[in-house]
């Protein structure tokens, strides 16, 4: 640290995304990628868009696909925001929307970039901590003083909050913003956009890197209130004119036409996270019941450190979180049936091998 | 307004970009793009590009396109920092060097979006009043109390600052950070990285939206001392982890390789502007000796903004800003040489219609 930095570089703890190691024998589990491709429609329309017109710039305030997500949502263009990654549409949203001096509240075990803004844009925050087998504390959400949010389903458990709990919470923080983060919504869960029309303080965050497969493209997008979506783009606006570059607009356009492709893949990943669930269950794993695409598994006799360095061994990465709270699971992404299948082949050697060698943990 | 907006959704001035007006018969000479399309290599690495691996996040903190910016800057990777377009590089500088209390100081005539970072951040500011015939004030920039940010060659004047002034004011800052924003460097003017050797509170920002005819694609980048690269890495991985798609990566690697199609394009558009100056000056335009890939121009006898609003029906867009001391200006980019033609033509026949019709301005 030095004096040529601001307050805010000296106090800020940057967040650690999972490893990104691309060699092509590794199975790659750890940052809840899509295991598919995306849609052959958004390679078509990538292919058309190379074009002259990238040494123009984007639009500032996407209106095209603004209007496809509207219509896809059924809200009007004027109530979506989009971003440059949902984690973008986060930021923005802290900005936008909590205060230092009013402390927010999110749960104890959550995305583990909610703390890092926190500190960052000098946010207090409670964690509010879960209920028994990792459920969320309805009640403990009531009445902040500076606001909401939480992931549903929430992460890196796959639990979902249902609708009237997460109404609950928004009934009763009436004038305080409530961001309910879908990354993974489309997954399972129950989303609370229907909830839009009756509620002005509501803020749903989506990210098209899982479920629509495009990781290497960052669209998020935010849907809410006209009035939410305004201090958004308020704050955006002051941030960077053009977050979003051509061809990242392209592909989201696209992969919204595909709504085929879109619910062939989701169920795919479905049914291959609840094939799983079993197999880990029949390995002695415990798993938490997923609406995501991925599970969180723990092992009563491996050490689930030593579960993941085992695996990275063989060429399998899974992502293992250090917090106390969660130390003792893993995080596994649903990815082909293939790589599933020889996930599930390893974990049932080095289970048996390790409780061969380690009688009692 | 309202409550549910964070102290900083209300206190925001967002910025006002040019309008993207893109029908095909405007000719677009307002947002300073380049006329000629980004390298061919470019659009030949983005086809290559399309795969299935659109699906994985991009690098997180790009070590490819690091390195070969490190090579072609010679300086090191460690030196170098890339971000969505150099105004998110700015932003996240206005965040990891600027801190509220500590007064920064910039020309009272320049690049419109600091005064909006600075109301964002909550950055006190002191604009330094610009010399005769819109020069840099260096003197006044010495010992500032938060830091000092400024573009060379300047926006919208085109004027470039000679580098031993440059040097002068950052001598003059120990301990404080100074921040040169050299968007327009490629087109003239003596860039500061023979200076980084030599002071670690500096950082020079770049974009690739103009001399590399990439503004469709978001490419930024910085070039300071590792502490100051730590600085803002820290800030980038605080507020969003991966900020540069796979595509823009792709192309931006590739447009560095393309060192012949950079330097050619380059010179044409500094032959056109050394051109049309002249032809400016001939309808009676007073010119600003511009270094930059736009000319700063003011006519006698005809009003800017009613220039602004003849040409615009007559779809050729400049941009005309508002601001008392430029009012009387406006910024031409500058086109091929096709296009200039016919803006040199329109206003040739604007001016002569306007100076028939009112004796006395």
């Amino acid at each position: 640290m030095t004096e040529l930095w601001s307050d805010m570089a000296r106090r800020t703890k940057p967040y650690k995304a999972g490893e990104q190691i691309n060699t092509i024998d590794t199975i790659k589990l750890n940052t809840n990628e899509n295991p598919y491709p995306p849609s052959p429609r958004v390679v078509e329309a990538l292919q058309k868009a190379l074009t002259a017109d990238l040494r123009k710039y984007p639009e500032s305030d996407p209106e095209k696909l603004r209007n496809a997500l509207g219509e896809y949502h059924k809200v009007s263009a004027a109530e979506v925001f989009v971003g440059n990654g949902s984690d973008e549409v986060l930021a923005l949203s802290f900005m936008a929307f909590f205060t230092p001096g009013k402390s927010i509240l999110f749960p104890s075990v959550t995305y583990s970039f909610y703390p890092t803004y926190a500190a960052l844009f000098d946010i207090q925050y409670d964690e509010v901590p879960m209920g028994k087998d990792f459920t969320m504390n309805e009640e403990a959400f009531y009445q902040s003083a500076g606001g909401v949010i939480f992931p549903n389903p929430n992460a890196p458990t796959g639990i979902a909050l249902p609708l009237q709990s997460v109404e609950r919470i928004i009934q009763e923080n009436p004038g305080r913003p409530v961001i309910i983060d879908e990354a993974y919504i489309d997954f399972g869960g129950e989303t609370a956009i229907s909830l839009l029309s009756r509620y002005d303080n509501v803020l749903i965050t989506r990210t098209m890197s899982k479920s629509r497969s495009l990781a290497g493209l960052r669209i998020g997008y935010a849907i809410g209130s006209e009035l939410m979506i305004e201090a958004l783009t308020r704050v955006k606006n002051s941030f960077n004119s053009y977050t979003i570059d051509r061809l990242a607009l392209t592909a989201a356009e696209a992969s919204i036409e595909d709504e085929l492709y879109f619910t062939e893949t989701i169920q795919r990943i479905i049914d291959t996270r609840e094939r799983f669930k079993k197999v880990f269950e029949s390995i002695g794993f415990t798993v938490l019941p997923s609406s995501a695409n991925f599970l969180f598994v723990h092992h009563p006799k491996v050490p689930a450190v030593q579960l993941y360095e085992l695996l990275k061994e063989h060429h399998i990465l899974v992502r293992h979180f250090s917090q106390p709270e969660t130390e003792r699971w893993l995080r596994v992404t649903i990815g082909t049936d293939a790589e599933m299948e020889q996930l599930a082949q390893q974990l049932f050697k080095t289970v048996d091998a390790w409780t061969d060698k380690n009688t009692a943990y």
